[in-house]
């Protein structure tokens, strides 16, 4: 393993204190699966009337728990749910014996939480293509489902991280009709990834009642605005998973309710920031805001080349407000841009008006905005109303030392 | 700028012994354009009935001097031809007033040269985004066509590089029909960009005689083998040029003759791999060769994913046979691939068979290639006869040095 990294200087000051969210409950165990100092199983039980919806990643060498995962997701809603976490091992890339671990793990799971085997979730993250020591979590399923609690939700948060430097939790509570609902969340990845194929893993619980057709729909509607608008390095996990679980317990319906998509969206999207806060080696919090793309897809598709280069991110890690990298990274997106309409903005300094270094631009205010732990980067195309934001870091020694420096 | 670099540990003994092409002349001198202590510009000259092929970056941001040189690719052979090439301001993203710059050196130029308008081919390479003082180039036109040399293409070499540690050349001759014809060319460029947004270019001189249409399509079948088969760091500039004149002075027709083809090719991988081996911070030069993939375009898809990941190339910069990450980087790409059909070779080690980690696997002989300068990955993807081979190299302390330490 990686020797431990210090705590990301772009965290927040403490874990946040949150709500908690009636019909769900957590308990987290140190079952040793590979690390053998600190906790790393969690295990959420969710009561009977509980909708499960789920986002996982697109790789063609996804991990068992997530193939396992895809199948599940959708069936009704009428029982309880489970969800199994292990961090350590990421059950990935172990062929048969991976898909067998699962089964095990999930009928052993079933049976002591009296949850149907078809809303058992599991999740793997950590090392690739090992075979996972699972027998080691059955043997502690007892005492995880002896210890369920309402308030353990940090705990949880804790037990599921890898090479994080910093636990990630975000909740908020809103009205729907004038009634209250809760939602809370967790998150773990420092990035798209980590090494060894840690991964980015969120779960997040609301006691709204929403149906399940409706939870999948805008869980996936803003998870394309949130933690599909992220990036650390361009590489993606082979575990990546987003749940979101609704027990109805506050008795609210938020079926298509605006309100609640606006509260799920906030916690979504701070969740997903603390991700990119805790992004490998990141010493900068970096906003890219593209306007007047021909449509919404270029300008995604700007604006994550932007994010990805490793020249624009490594002459923001030594604050040069270097425009012409970003000039560099659009030209090479595949995008539609016309060289001589693009304006381009460092903060709020005008850097570049419309193809050419803008007249009344002064470096040295750009180079002020670069010293900022928080940076924005504008781009304008002046050909249509596409636009986006996205999130990423700097590129600094920090990920060459987390990546190369040390032998996994 | 940047501070200078030591030599690549990739880079060759020495600068190779350049067989002469009859009917080119180089020379070479100080503008002062943006170095002040150095060659800075280097002048070819063609004589008449030279064919000029030329292939160039897709870059919609691309720069003056390549717009020009593509409305000009595939003019009439029986006049000469010249390239005229600056290091330090890449004239790009500036606007009308670049054209106008281009338009002012080619015009003198030709004016110098007694070469037409319309086969004068210019680039420049450096600096993005200021204008460029090509008058310090116009007034040293007259030394420059005083001074044209056959022999003094290892100068032009040096004259064209920005942030490359060594002088790239190869050349060659070989027997068409049993008669000799020569090859010689020279390329710049520290991977596929460079502190500021330096570029690749790549200038290939032979005195066989070939038809422009037959060289135009030669060179870009060749290319797509060499040059579009190399990356450092995913980041593409705004000024790659790749051009090659067949000045005929041999008297021997080469026009679509596969041993000349098969010459270049050699010549061309040679300067290809010569990029890889200055790559910024390089250490390691890296093959990744991919088979039985469903075609060759998926081939290529899965390789340059695998050889642009920053987990793969920071793992192989610690010398870690870490073939979790190349499974990590086949998932993402988006090309097919079925999971449990993937076998991985690092070197002549089988790590991965068939989906999971080979029975016999010894880490300790993957680590052992690893140690290696030169190092191979291969993936098989058991679907098909797809196939391809790309260069790559390692991603470094070094990278970040050159690109994020000193302020530009």
């Amino acid at each position: 393993m990686a020797k431990e990294m210090p705590r990301s200087p772009l965290a927040p000051d403490h874990f946040p204190d949150l709500p908690v969210v009636d019909g769900v409950r957590f308990a987290t165990t140190a079952a040793g699966v590979v690390y053998s100092d600190r906790t790393d199983v969690m295990l959420a039980v969710m009561d009977p009337g509980t909708a499960v919806a789920g986002v996982f990643t697109k790789s063609s060498t996804r991990s068992a728990p997530v193939l396992d995962c895809q199948v599940k997701i959708g069936g009704p809603s009428d029982a309880g749910a489970a969800i199994l976490v292990n961090s350590g091992n990421a059950n990935a890339f172990t062929g048969h014996y991976g898909q067998t671990s699962v089964a095990e793990l999930t009928a052993a799971i079933a049976a002591t939480t009296d949850v149907p085997l078809n809303r058992v979730f599991t999740a793997s993250t950590g090392v690739i293509g090992e075979p996972m020591k699972h027998d080691r979590i059955v043997d502690k399923l007892l005492e995880l489902s002896d210890n369920l609690s309402t308030d353990a939700i940090r705990d949880a948060a804790q037990a599921i991280m890898t090479t994080d430097t910093f636990a990630k939790g975000a909740g908020t509570q809103v009205l729907i009709d004038g009634k209250p609902i809760t939602i809370a969340g967790i998150a773990k990845g420092s990035g798209m990834i980590a090494p060894d194929m840690a991964t980015m893993l969120v779960y997040i619980f609301t006691d709204a009642k929403v149906s399940q057709s409706s939870l999948q729909s805008v869980l996936a509607r803003l998870a394309d605005k949130t933690f599909n608008c992220i990036t650390v390095d361009s590489d993606t996990s082979t575990s990546d998973t987003l749940m979101l679980c609704a027990t109805g317990a506050s008795g609210v319906d938020a079926t298509e309710n605006d309100d609640f998509a606006d509260a799920l969206h906030g916690v979504m999207l701070d969740l997903a920031h603390q991700v990119v806060r805790d992004g490998e080696g990141a010493t900068k919090f970096v906003e890219i805001r593209v306007t007047g793309a021909a449509n919404d897809a270029d300008a995604k598709t700007h604006a994550m080349t932007i994010a990805n280069s490793p020249l624009v991110k490594t002459a923001i890690a030594g604050e040069d407000p270097n425009w012409g990298r970003v000039v560099m990274a659009i030209g090479k997106s595949g995008a539609v841009a016309d060289r001589d309409l693009i304006s381009i903005w460092f903060g709020d300094v005008l850097v570049a008006d419309k193809g050419w270094v803008s007249p009344d631009y002064d470096e040295a205010e750009a180079a002020e905005h670069m010293k900022d732990q928080s940076l924005r980067i504008r781009t304008d195309f002046g050909l249509g109303n596409g636009e986006t934001t996205v999130w990423t870091c700097d590129f600094t020694h920090g990920y060459i030392e987390i990546n190369a420096d040390y032998r996994s």
